[in-house]
């Protein structure tokens, strides 16, 4: 990868040349410079975005912009005088076009597809009508197809003129003359066999497809699991309607561990960088769930307020507060990221809730003891030096140490259980975050606090 | 994919085949399956594995080894004979062998290499060398390379001869004689070129390398950026050294994102599936962050016992006190993952510190506002319903609003503030998760809480 220095000289090369106000040599600069530091360079002068994106060749241009953030992606088609913004539209891959598009407002959308060829017109809706997040979104129609009775150098002639045209031909795809899906052959096999050998006698019968209506989630596993580069798109009746890539998978694996991680520190998924999203809308996306938190945590004051007369009569009492609510939350915030994280890549599922929750309550018990244990000795011990806690350090000592199992065994009960709740519930796992489980436990963690005290200090509260 | 009750009659098939114990027909069974078909009947039997990967060809069997649970892969590796063991690792691509060898121990390690063929140890030995997390331990050295003066007819004779044993023949790569990398150039160039062309005619000099040294997050990113399937490796001196596949840059992906995820929960990254990791390894992993965090956490016992005597005075003080810092804790959670995320993708990096802070101190301020001000309006309505407040309602309610600013603007800039100081230590932005966040926040916050009790209720604390 470049580094910062080439980074540097790049940049001022750049800049020379655009001064000198040469088309031809920013064109053959431009033309010499691999897509992504383009990319970079647009990222740096966004001034000249329109400009860098007119003096490429219209194929490197539709590479680069298909790298580039939604915003820069948004302002270049504005900048871009309509017959350019045409050809880039019309040049771009099918499934780079929908995942641009799908991020427009309806209206520009409209404008846009008007602007496209009857032909990619027609794609384009038709990916467009897939829902979001499912397949369909992601696939590509430029692909290779064969039929199953062609020969080898049949098939070897028909790549060298589709090939142009499609995304891969480290792949081609097996059809019938119903243009059902049959099989799926890498170029190699192809290349390794005999020129006369029928296709149909090569395949092995061995494929993976992908249903058009599946998560993009679940794409991400396949490949996972399966080692391809693409795999075909067949519908209910197995005809075959595209190929996703690979590389489509590892943006969509980037972005969903992007918005889940958001959604689990407690914002909603941003869809923008985060330097790059204007403040107020940075600032909603953060306050409504803040505000939502911030109302139900006013229940701890409500809660803290039936005990207030407990708190004159033993003001002790207040100064574990803040322990043992963090505690709960803590544990919980554990127990939620575990889970989340391990549904998300598919090692939970909801019927494995009974084999979470005995685990949850066993490490829930065994942490609470260890932080009780702490807890009770920290007290003993600090009394012994500083004398702070008064005649009845033990007993302090003990409500102390007992909340703490309490707490922290009901913190990793709803921390766990909470996400398995809510994607049975047809909600995001993720939206169980950190926050939302502390804020859950906080309240409970203080009625846990109280009761242990009326139990175990009954005489000096009474 | 399969639907789940297609796997049940996978299942039940294999079962039967199993019993009646014929050798001929499991392996005709196991033959027909897609590898990742296999992977989940090794999941669904694992009494079965070492039966189910013997009778696989052992192409098929490294194939679907690759792709199981290291505690599978482990379990196998014990219950196989070893001339076995001895066929399997040695079949298995090169850059899967490594990163299941780099999760044993050192032991153990010697004593499977000393099974490898001579030249198969010595590419293992080589790529172990590389420092873990390093784009070394991705690579493997199954490629095709030709030289820059051959002929594309005799490049493709060169594929025949080879291709069987490279990873990909989707991109081939070309080095000059001293082996020194010139560029890469896709199969289609090749097919689509005229067959007496010499192949330095035909590349672009466009082409982007990897060194052996870089993190595989960098990798992670160049990949995104660059629509590739396989990039080369080359060291200082640019010699080719290997290839990284797309593939296996997924599976990275996958793992650091998950990785990270279980750090911003407050866990040591597991490293197993939750359901497989046993109970007492997870108990441990969780503990230590949990004491850590309970250790810190003390310190508001220590805070709140400052003020014990401002508490007995005013006990309605202490009803607020969750309030104060679960709010401090909450949006201090939100900025440490929106950063930690963004410097994941490489959309924040550490030289953008002080535009995250102004960002940061911003959102802190208007983020407090709200909160503050629906803190006050709470108590002042709540006292007009309940009276519960007393004659100073107003008076706590300006201390608990200013407190809010002061604690949220806090949390905020602390939560953001510390990834990047992390990253800048050296160390992983994501430990900074949300307890450990919400931890340091909590006694800062008590801290304000009072000092604002101090300024707005002198006469009454006095």
């Amino acid at each position: 990868m470049t580094g910062e220095i080439e980074q540097d000289e790049l940049n001022e090369q750049f800049l020379r040349i655009l001064q000198e106000d040469d088309v031809l040599s920013a064109r053959e600069f431009l033309n010499q410079q691999n897509i992504s530091d383009v990319a970079v360079l647009i990222d740096e002068f966004p001034e000249y975005e329109a400009k860098i994106i007119s003096n490429m060749s219209i194929h490197r241009a539709s590479s680069v912009f298909k790298i580039l953030d939604l915003s820069s992606q948004k302002s270049i088609i504005q900048s871009l005088p309509p017959y350019k913004t045409a050809e880039l539209l019309n040049e771009l891959p099918a499934d780079d076009r929908t995942s641009f598009l799908e991020e427009l407002p309806s209206e520009v959308v409209k404008e846009l597809i008007r602007l496209l060829d009857p032909e990619e017109r027609k794609i384009t809706l038709a990916l467009l009508g897939y829902p979001e997040g499912s397949v369909g979104r992601l696939m590509t129609p430029d692909y290779i197809a064969v039929q199953v009775d062609w020969t080898m150098s049949e098939v070897l002639d028909h790549i060298r003129e589709e090939g142009k045209h499609s995304e891969t031909i480290d792949v081609i795809y097996v059809v019938n003359d119903k243009g059902e899906f049959v099989d799926d052959i890498r170029i190699r096999e192809i290349l390794l066999s005999p020129p006369d050998r029928e296709i149909g006698d090569a395949i092995d019968n061995r494929f993976i497809t992908l249903k058009v209506t599946d998560d993009q989630e679940v794409a991400n596993q396949i490949f996972k699991m399966n080692n391809r580069v693409a795999l075909p798109v067949v519908d209910d009746k197995n005809i075959l309607l595209g190929i996703v890539t690979i590389d489509d998978v590892l943006w969509v694996a980037n972005e969903e561990f992007s918005e889940d991680m958001q959604k689990m520190g407690g914002t909603e998924a941003l869809n923008e960088p985060y330097l790059e999203i204007p403040l107020m809308k940075l600032f909603k996306k953060r306050a409504i769930w803040l505000i939502v938190l911030f109302l139900g945590e006013m229940l701890t004051a409500t809660a803290m307020g039936y005990f207030e007369d407990e708190i004159a009569k033993a003001v002790v009492l207040a100064l574990f507060v803040p322990l043992i609510i963090s505690s709960g939350g803590n544990s919980g915030s554990q127990a939620s990221t575990l889970i989340i994280q391990a549904m998300a890549v598919g090692e939970v599922t909801l019927s494995d809730w009974w084999r979470v929750l005995r685990r949850e309550i066993l490490s829930g018990l065994m942490l609470g003891s260890i932080l009780g244990l702490i807890g009770f000795f920290r007290i003993v011990a600090w009394n012994s030096i500083f004398h702070t806690y008064g005649d009845h350090t033990a007993l302090i000592g003990i409500t102390v140490g007992v909340s703490l199992v309490g707490v922290v065994l009901w913190g990793t009960i709803t921390g766990s259980m909470l996400p398995i709740a809510l994607k049975k519930l047809g909600a995001d796992p993720a939206t169980s975050s950190a926050p939302f489980v502390a804020t859950l436990v906080d309240v409970t963690g203080l009625l846990i606090y109280f009761s242990m005290a009326f139990i175990f200090m009954k005489d000096i509260l009474s």
